[in-house]
C-alpha cells in the first residue's frame, strides 16, 4: 500500500511539475493545488508549510494573503518534495547511490522488530489478566456455592468444606497475581507504545533527511555546472542529516539501557508473580508484588484477622 | 408460571366441564376438545390418554375411529382430571385436607434444593473449565512469545528463558487439570440431569397419586351415598398412592447413596486436582487424574522424551 501510494505520488508528480529549472516560476501559476498531499515519507518538520492543509485552495488563498516569506517558504518544501521524490523513485530503479549507516540500520531494524515482538506479548499478557480476573470471579462463586453446600450437607461438609477454603484462598491470590498482571502490562505499554514511539519518531526524521541529502548529492553528481547556491545546500542537507543521524544513535542507545533496566525488572516480576501463585506460595507472592512496590496489590492480611474472620 | 399455569387451568376446567355427575353424557359430545392441554401437574401414564395431541380436533376424530375402550378411557382420564384438579383448588383455598408424608415431603423439598444447588455448582465449574482453557492457550502462546524473544535478546535471554519455562509448564498442567474438571463436570452433570431427573419423575408420579386419592377421599367425606364403584376406585387410588409413594422413598435413599458416593469421590478430585495445579505439584495433579481413573489425561511424560526435547 505504501509502496503504491510512493509511485503513484512519483508519477503524478512527474506528469504535474515542470521540470526543475521552470519550477520556480511555474509555483506561483496555483500548480500547487495539485500536488498530492499523500506521501509515503515523512519529512523533517522544518521542511514542512505549516499552512498547507489537504484543501490546496484554502491553502492558496491563505497562502497569497500571508506574502512572499510563506511563498519562499512553500517553493523550497516544493523543490525538496520533488527532489526527494525523485531520489527515492531512482533508489528504487537502481539508479541513484544512497547513503548508508549499516550499524545505525541494523539497529534500526532490530528495534522495529522488538517492538513487534513485544507489543505481542503486551497484547497476550493483557489478555491472559483478563482471562484470569474473570476465572477469579468465577473461584469466588464456586467458594461461596461450596460454603453454603457445606453448612447444608453434614454427609459431605469436610468435602465441601476444604473445596470453599481452596476456591476463597485462590480468589484472594488472585488478586495479588493480577495488581503485578497490570503493573507489568503498565510498564511494558509505556516501553512500546512511549519510549520506542519517541525513538522510531526521531529515526523517521533521520531517514527523511537522508533522502534529502542524497537528493542534493544526486544532484550533483549528475554533473554540468554546480552553482553555489547547490553547494550551501548540500551542506545544509548534510550538517542536517548527521545531526539527526547521531541523534537517532544517542536515543537508540538510550532506549536500549532503559528498555533492558525495565525488562529485567519487569520480567523478573512477571515470573515471580506467576510461579508463586501457580505453586500456592502465597508469601512469595505478596513478597514479589510488594519488592517491585506495584501500587493497588492487597496488603498482606495481620495473622489476628484471619483468625477473627 | 407454574403457579399461573395451574391456577388458570382450574378455571378453564371448572368453566369448560359440566358437573361431574353429567360429565359422562357430555364427553361424547365433542367438549373433550376444549379441554386445556396445558397442565402444570402431569398424571400418571395409565390416566393419560396416549392419542390426546395438542390439536384436539385430530384427537377427537382418532377417538371416534378406535371405538368404545379408547372412549372409555378418555372417560376416566377426563373425570380424574377434573377431580384433581377441583382436589387442588380446593387445598389451595382450605376447603379440602390432604394425605401428608411429612419426613417423605422434607426429602423431596431437600432433593429439589439440592438440585438447584448442583446446578449452580455444575454451571460454575463448566464456566471455570472453560475460563481456564482460554488462558492456558494464552499461556502457551505466551512461552512460545518468550522463547522467541530469548533467542533474539542475548542481553535478556536468562528472563526470557524462566518465563517461556514457567508458561509451558503451567500449559503442560493445565491440560491434566482441564481433564479433571472435565470428569467432574460430566459426572456432576450425569448426577444432576440423570440421577436427580430421575427420581423427581417418580417424586411427580407420586404427587399425582398423592392428589388423585384424596379427591376420591373427599368425595366421601362429602358424605351423601358411597356407590360401591367408588369405594373400589378409593381403594385403586390408595394402592397407585403408596406403591409410588414407597417407590419415591426407596428411589430417594437409593439416589442420597449414589449422590453421596459420586460426590465424595468428585470433589476429592476436584479438591486435589485444583490444590495441585495452584500449588505447582504436576506429580500430585496427574496422581490425581490418574487415581480417579480420568479419561483423556496426558499421560506422564517419560523423562528420556523430555531429555531429548
Amino acid at each position: 500500500m505504501s509502496k503504491w501510494q510512493s509511485e503513484r505520488s512519483i508519477h503524478e508528480m512527474l506528469k504535474d511539475t515542470p521540470p526543475l529549472r521552470d519550477s520556480s516560476d511555474s509555483i506561483t501559476s496555483g500548480t500547487e493545488a495539485k500536488f498530492p498531499t499523500s506521501r509515503s515519507m515523512p519529512f523533517p518538520s522544518s521542511y514542512a508549510t505549516p499552512d498547507l492543509t489537504q484543501n490546496g485552495a484554502t491553502a492558496t488563498s491563505t497562502l497569497i494573503k500571508s506574502g512572499s516569506t510563506k511563498l519562499d517558504h512553500f517553493k523550497n518544501w516544493s523543490v525538496s518534495t520533488y527532489k526527494c521524490t525523485k531520489q527515492l523513485l531512482y533508489e528504487k530503479l537502481g539508479k541513484s547511490s544512497r547513503t548508508v549507516d549499516t550499524e545505525l540500520e541494523a539497529q534500526i531494524e532490530m528495534l522495529r522488530e522488538t517492538q513487534r515482538k513485544y507489543s505481542n506479548i503486551l497484547r497476550l499478557s493483557t489478555l491472559l489478566a483478563t482471562q484470569l480476573s474473570a476465572a477469579a470471579t468465577t473461584q469466588r462463586a464456586l467458594g461461596e456455592g461450596f460454603a453454603e453446600l457445606a453448612q447444608k450437607s453434614p454427609e459431605l461438609q469436610n468435602q465441601f468444606l476444604y473445596n470453599a477454603d481452596t476456591q476463597r484462598s485462590l480468589t484472594r491470590n488472585g488478586e495479588t497475581l493480577l495488581a503485578a498482571l497490570h503493573f507489568f502490562n503498565n510498564a511494558l505499554n509505556t516501553l512500546v507504545n512511549k519510549s520506542m514511539e519517541d525513538t522510531l519518531l526521531t529515526i523517521r526524521h533521520y531517514e527523511a533527511a537522508r533522502v534529502e541529502y542524497d537528493a542534493y548529492r544526486s544532484e550533483i553528481e549528475a554533473g554540468g555546472g554546480v552553482p553555489d547556491s547547490l553547494v550551501h545546500s548540500i551542506d545544509k542537507q548534510r550538517r542536517q542529516y548527521e545531526r539527526l543521524r547521531d541523534d537517532s544513535a544517542v536515543k537508540l542507545n538510550l532506549l536500549h539501557e532503559n528498555r533492558v533496566k525495565v525488562m529485567n525488572k519487569q520480567l523478573l516480576l512477571f515470573h515471580n508473580a506467576i510461579s508463586a501463585y501457580f505453586s500456592g506460595n502465597n508469601v512469595a507472592l505478596e513478597a514479589a508484588v510488594r519488592h517491585f512496590s506495584v501500587p493497588g496489590a492487597a496488603p498482606a492480611p495481620a495473622p489476628a484477622d484471619q483468625t477473627h474472620q
